[in-house]
């Protein structure tokens, strides 16, 4: 049932020698897939090389994006590494039950983490599933982005190929994440179309992040996903006749 | 039943760095007793203060001892942290096991590891009452000391914590179900104006079953019902002037 190994996917980070000790933390648990959107000093980096102490399999298959969106395509349930966010509706699990629900899945799914000072933005987040938090002493949580990819990679490989408990009955996973990009999409020209989104300034960023958290949070299945297309168009315009 | 957190014990640490790295690792999951074994460059070390990142006070605290077997004085169980050594008869458990040997004492254990390059000594695993192994890619084994430390202490912090696995943030639970009824009656009749429902006897009621479910699964708060129904008249027809 488990599916490939987690993407890791590394949102702007900021120094070659982070994204080699992440490669180096990955392949030690078995993941091998390193995603980077928009990485500060462009790629390949000479600085990451040494820092991957001979990962350095993982470093030459790397993968660019310049999104995190374009990212996260291929991919089922994502999870963002992150403290709790204000703004976003998330679920937040541990590293234990991420890792759980990654070996419930026939697809592969992904770890996001955010730059080395910043971390993710709340529309970077908007991207994902839900949240992982490492709980970290609540007194001194200084993880650097290595360390956070390697007690996540960790709980992953330790669970192995146990079976976890379901956490949804009858439900064959998130949809491809290019799927689920679809649908938001026609969401946003139909409603754009229609002058829903607010021409005071800012406040169509605010709506249009809102309207893409009601559709990422329930984690919608393929399926799922093309009933809502269908119905996006039903709600829109009368069917054609024959 | 569990005792105080279980000190770290580091045999013969070569780099400063890496034994402020360690204390950095060590306070992020609640471990403050650092206890060094004649470590290469003497004791306080410059460099050390820099990589523990703001764990100043495990430092501080930190013990000098010239043998293991001073170092290990006052605990109960020490676990060796190591590959497997061929010469000596011991239990070779996992991080998760050592962990939950810890939290099943009331008395204090210990970990103990070896240095950078070398590993311990089968003089010094002699000391230890077993080994603990971090189960790492077979292909690929390269963790760090402070890396080592890290994923035991995470498993340490795991097991005593009380968190739940998952929980929801920034929600204030389901919209009272006749908000729900309402946001789905909205759907319903815009989709059967358009004639989105399929004529076919029976098929109607399997849609609208379905419709119904996509939109009951997710919990929607009642905000998140009231944008919903935002977003149906935005897709349904343009937005009135004035």
């Amino acid at each position: 049932m488990s599916g490939p190994a987690p993407a890791v996917i590394l949102v702007r980070p900021q120094l070659g020698v982070n994204i080699g000790a992440c490669a180096r933390a990955m392949l030690n648990f078995g993941l091998t897939d390193l995603r980077l959107v928009a990485p500060r000093d462009g790629w390949p980096n000479a600085d990451a090389g040494p820092a991957a102490s001979g990962a350095d399999i993982v470093l030459e298959q790397a993968q660019v994006f310049d999104s995190v969106a374009a990212a996260c395509a291929g991919l089922s349930l994502v999870f963002a590494t992150t403290v709790r966010n204000r703004e976003l509706t998330r679920r937040v699990v541990t590293p234990l039950q991420a890792a759980s629900e990654f070996h419930g899945l026939p697809q592969q799914g992904g770890l996001m983490f955010g730059p080395e000072r910043t971390g993710l933005e709340t529309e970077d987040l908007a991207v994902a599933h839900a949240i992982v938090t490492i709980p970290v002493n609540p007194a001194f949580g200084s993880l650097n982005l290595a360390q956070a990819v390697l007690v996540t990679a960790y709980e992953w490989a330790r669970q192995g190929s146990d079976q976890a408990d379901a956490v949804l009955v009858n439900h064959d996973g998130p949809a491809p994440h290019e799927e689920l990009e679809g649908l938001i999409a026609a969401v946003d020209e139909q409603l754009a179309r229609n002058g829903y989104y607010n021409p005071v300034p800012g406040r169509a960023a605010a709506a249009r992040l809102t309207m893409r958290n009601l559709f990422t949070r329930p984690e919608f299945s393929a399926g799922e996903v093309r009933t809502l297309r269908g119905i996006v168009r039903g709600l829109s315009k009368p069917r054609r006749e024959g």
